[in-house]
């Protein structure tokens, strides 16, 4: 029943996830809804906003926490969420994102769980970034998060993973300066072999 | 009545923006509503999507196509955004992309207009960055609109507007080693007066 509701927030956020769309979607009866989640349809959305919180931030997790550079990191990202959103035919985005633009003021406590889910999420990549500087590392988890979010609904309206492909590919382009710019500060007078000769610069 | 639609929609996206609301809004007669638009709420939603396209174009126009450094009209765009937004309590964002992530079967056409502004906002983005390769104009505007909408619904979500000044400062530095590439490139050999020396590069 919380994957069904997980799975209608994803479609159409708080409108599409009612309690006939989530009783036809999960095949249980609707009695049992009641009985597992006595707060009906609003304990239900928080308990899909709780496990996106976990699958999602496992995806954050498998690809921030591994060793590789940070550009190739966020076309990672990219490119595993366009795959993904494409697999549903551009109809399921972020769940998290879905809701939050859906509140009203009978719903205001779902902001707040959003909002956490957010912050986990930007605590776990930027635990990730060992190759920005310290100081940095919550900002450009930031950007990388919001450019995420966004690029999912520029690829929604467009039906097409170009969006997220391209956006991820300039974002990773522009954040290489970012990691360069630091080794540059921190690593200066001694020999630069990691970077790639730049065109002009011979 | 489109203005109360827009209003509701930037709220809480295709959820929010029933037919009683919006007369309740507006208000005008329930029967003015169907004399002007007999195609209800879907032509009312289309109309508002449409002025949508306008207004915030009318914003990007502003602040892009005047004679500034990129950095500082990204500063301009996510400043006056996160202004807009505290305006509202935090509580309207952006009408289409909250229209977007509330899309399913029975409104695919609401896609289609929101795909079309998404792409009028790029292209006037795109038009203004003069200071940027031609050939990278289109996915840095991409770049640019996908942080944007990312940071509104983060902003949203925290009920503030951090995210959207940290993630526009951010997005600001990164872009400028954009910029400041492109100009290492074109202008080689000049003095390059116009930079700032950095630290560190004495």
């Amino acid at each position: 029943m919380i994957l069904a509701t997980l799975d209608l927030l994803r479609q159409s956020g708080l409108a599409g996830a009612g309690i006939n769309p989530i009783v036809e979607a999960s095949g249980a009866p609707k009695g049992s809804l009641y009985h597992f989640f006595p707060g009906g349809k609003h304990a239900l959305v928080i308990a899909a906003l709780k496990e996106a919180e976990r699958v999602v931030g496992d995806g954050f997790r498998a690809i921030f926490h591994q060793t590789a550079p940070l550009p190739q990191k966020v076309r990672s990202l990219f490119g595993a969420t366009a795959t993904r959103l494409e697999g549903s035919a551009f109809t399921k985005g972020c769940p998290v994102a879905a809701v939050t633009l859906d509140i009203d003021d009978d719903s205001e406590e779902l902001r707040t769980i959003c909002h956490r889910v957010f912050t986990a999420w930007l605590d776990v990549i930027a635990i990730g970034l060992n190759d920005v500087p310290a100081a940095q590392r919550a900002g450009v988890a930031e950007l990388i998060l919001a450019t995420l979010e966004g690029g999912l609904v520029l690829a929604r309206a467009a039906a097409s993973k170009d969006p997220l492909i391209q956006t991820g590919a300039v974002l990773a382009m522009t954040l290489e300066s970012v990691v360069t710019r630091s080794r540059t500060g921190t690593r200066r007078g001694r020999p630069r072999s990691a970077r790639k000769p730049r065109r002009g610069r011979q």
